[in-house]
């Protein structure tokens, strides 16, 4: 039986060629709403947030803005006014009702930013909000566990990032590459069995990734967690080394992520053998050849710039997770304790308004 | 025997003290050298990245300052410039030797920001290359665990933000009451051995803080982690329940860290509750008396406004850390794996300049 996880899965060039075709003609809105803000600040929580790590990312590597993740309770709890005059503040849900997000839109309005909404629904009270809407296009979800409103996220992300580069339309003959790039992980599963394998015999998994990939390391762990109920740290290269690396040893499996290029593949490469030196079993996702020679299990990943790599680099992750979570007998269209929509605080459901 | 860890964890009394009388005079230069530039931006890893997210809610929730972490891989790898003259970076590293830190603080010179060095080495390269050295005073740090120098850098980012807040002499009254505070805490133990008891009967152990104390809870977690070799997850109380919550159950010891008051201290004694109800083992540093009466252990933290808290919060965790270690058989002065000096990549040792 195909569970929803996997036909959602598989809707993923359509969710993000229908996201980019509607989209990409904002770029100049985007562009107007942002003139003259010199930062991004970005509100999320869950998959979203990790879409918005690579946001930050990108528009920090690629766009020269500075960027960051704003830290919600200081408008939800703390409710501290600041002067947001030059900010563009970038608010993620994929259902758009998430009342802490609402809210903290809300605040940053007040405070003078301009802002944005990224989210799934139209009619959402995120959107309603918002000053520019950046409705994705990934049809119902109908599933708990996000993969193409995510992808989804993603792609708008790169929009949004382009609109802002001194060249906007630099990255595109990559973007338009992304749903065939998809298609083919869909298409090419080979060594997804064996990552199964390797995650299915161990109750200690680490997921590491850097830069511009770094979200899809956070996202992989988060699912790993809520769909296949398994306890994962999820850190960045540079975290890990700092520290928890004493803890990796025999019986752990280290899950590392990787473009196919760019100044960290090196890097990453390193990490994998260290990591095999140390007694851990390597599954790598994405890289290159030298990346993947120095994983014990290797998935190749998309061929597309470092860039924009996050948007097809998280499908082979996500087979593994849903084929995964079956192994295990576990559901992966409804995870225990998961709902649709989350909220982070006890709160009166919100009504549309 | 005494360890090297547990001597310096007793002397953050003075070196507190020390670092406050020494810096508070600095606040005037401070204030000078930030003056009309609207955001921070804090460069560091390991236990100064956890300092650094005390310092971001400190500014953002009671300064009025926006803050953020930057993403030292732009700089050293993606070396990608951006207009920097709006912002203040502040540079945490005890050492003021890792490179990454010292790389990162030289770009951000070169795009136009104004630069703080908050270390523990007058003579450092971070405190040479920086406008204002801000230099904390612990003296010299033997044992491999940051202890005294992390507190100090908590100290250090007090002084800093309260510079750039509208009274900054509003916390003083509080600020100098640390000392005694942490003093207190060095002799009332009551419930660290029971803390220590349930951490070492498990493998699965989770920390979790919100807010100005989520910096304290990431730094139990690390040290957890690199003191005691136990795999932990630290995170937020929001990322918490946006997922992870779902593999919550028996067997796992979840760790809340909690001020006395302030607006999340009602959030967190309901994640008590919760996660008690779902079978886990709630050990509770600070609180309140409701906090503590809905966790199966709890150690009784500072009595400190929310904002200085962290400051003193930290020590009971420390005590655990150390004990835990010794029950496990560990030496908690050398940790296995790690050095005083941490670097992220493979580089040339550095020499004084």
């Amino acid at each position: 039986m195909t569970t929803q996880m996997a036909r959602e899965i598989g809707e993923q060039p359509a969710a993000v060629s229908r996201t980019l075709e509607a989209l990409l003609p904002l770029r100049g809105e985007l562009a107007s709403l942002a003139a003259r803000r010199s930062q991004v600040l970005f509100v999320a929580r869950g998959s979203s947030d990790n879409a918005a790590v690579y946001g930050r990312y990108l528009l920090e590597a690629h766009s020269g803005m500075s960027a960051a993740l704003a830290a919600p309770s200081i408008a939800t709890h703390y409710r501290r006014e600041r002067d947001l005059s030059n900010t563009l503040v970038v608010s993620l849900s994929q259902s758009g009702e998430t009342v802490e997000i609402v809210a903290t839109q809300d605040w940053a309005k007040a405070c003078g930013a301009a802002t944005v909404a990224v989210t799934n629904d139209a009619h959402s009270r995120l959107a309603a909000g918002a000053d520019l809407p950046f409705v994705t296009q990934a049809g119902r979800e109908l599933a708990v566990p996000a993969t193409k409103s995510y992808t989804a996220q993603l792609a708008a992300l790169a929009v949004l990032a382009t609109a802002l580069a001194p060249e906007p339309e630099q990255l595109d003959a990559e973007l338009h590459r992304v749903p065939q790039e998809i298609a083919r992980q869909l298409d090419d599963r080979a060594g997804i069995e064996e990552a199964v394998a390797a995650l299915g015999r161990s109750d200690s998994i680490l997921v590491t990734g850097r830069g511009l990939v770094l979200g899809t390391a956070l996202e992989l762990a988060l699912k790993l967690e809520e769909t296949c109920l398994r306890p994962v740290r999820g850190m960045s290269y540079a975290d890990l080394k700092h520290g928890p690396i004493a803890v990796v040893g025999e019986g752990l499996v280290a899950v590392l992520v990787a473009a196919s290029g760019g100044p960290l593949l090196g890097a990453m490469t390193e990490l994998a053998a260290d990591l095999a030196n140390r007694a851990a079993t390597v599954v790598g996702f994405g890289g290159d050849e030298g990346f993947r020679a120095a994983c014990d299990v290797a998935v190749r990943g998309p061929e597309l710039v470092e860039a924009v790599s996050p948007l097809a680099l998280i499908v082979a992750p996500q087979l593994t997770v849903e084929a995964l979570a079956r192994r295990l007998g576990l559901d992966p269209d409804a995870p225990r304790g998961l709902s649709k929509v989350t909220q982070t605080d006890r709160s009166p459901t919100p009504t549309r308004g």
